[in-house]
Order: C-alpha cells, then structure tokens, then sequence
C-alpha cells in the first residue's frame, strides 16, 4: 500500500515557540552547537490502491485545506520510498 | 549551515488520536481513498559548523532524551539534502 508523507513546518518568518522551547532546552541538558531549532508535523497517509497523479494531487488538497494552515505553515509532499519530494509548497 | 532533521512518529502498537481525527475528517470533506493516516512530528535542526560523526551521535541523543519519547515513539535522524536516512530507530 503506497505511503504518502506530507511535511508541514511553519513559515521561516512566523515565530515557533515550540521550537524556541527545545531550543531553550538543549543547552540545560548539555548540548551545544545548535544555532535553532523549528517544530513541525509529519503526516503519513495509507492511501487505497495505486498511486496515481490523481491521487496526489488530491493529497495536496488534503495538505492545503486540512493538514496545514498556509497562512502561517508551508507543507512538502513526498512519497515514501521515494526521494523525489514536490519541493516546499509556499502558499 | 547543515540542517539535520529529526521525524518521531507514534509506534505502530501505539493508539493516535490525532491521526484518527484527520482521518475522521477526510471524508466529511470529500475525501475517500485514504485507508489510515498517523501524525508525528518533524524538527528541523540548524548545526554549527561541520556535521562530523559525533555531531550526528550527539543529534541521535538530543531525539532519545529531548525530542522523543522512546517508549511510545520512534523516531528518524537524516541529514537534509542527503538521501540516506539512518532507518527508524525503535526504543
């Protein structure tokens, strides 16, 4: 069953304070040399049968109306197992 | 500046609610096709200087002790730009 992985990070320019956070934390637990730190959401998706370009073209939608916020977040689409991801979508 | 990026997702055992309440959502919004969906979390990591081996140890250890929870997630460290993930690291 093919595997779709969407990746959904906020904009550069929009604040992270989750990001921040782990940031924040990573020098109290002894690790250095981490300039930032930005927190994101993986989704993976099962889809039904073959992989068409239909089928991810609708994941896309997916991605745009519920996955992600593209006001504040930008979202990547790629399917697993291959290494050619569509590149960062930026509304 | 490389970027090391650090994908944790739910174990397959584990239940994820989040991932069922997309999945919910799919077909109120007209989607069908879709057959499970998990939702992870995905941290993008800035590093000082050259990625050396111990860098990418010392990554590992930042997503066992910080960015996961090894008893109900797995996660998977990969250097962006490079293809070759370290496979998915289970507790």
């Amino acid at each position: 069953m093919p595997r779709v992985v969407v990746d959904v990070m906020p904009k550069p320019e929009i604040l992270d304070p989750q990001g921040k956070a782990v940031h924040g934390a990573l020098p109290r637990l002894g690790f250095t040399g981490v300039s930032d730190v930005r927190q994101g959401k993986r989704f993976e998706l099962e889809i039904d049968g073959d992989l068409t370009e239909e089928r991810l073209a609708e994941v896309h939608q997916m991605a745009e109306t519920l996955l992600s916020n593209p006001v504040i977040e930008d979202f990547e689409v790629h399917v697993e197992g291959s290494s050619d991801a569509s590149g960062r979508h930026r509304a």
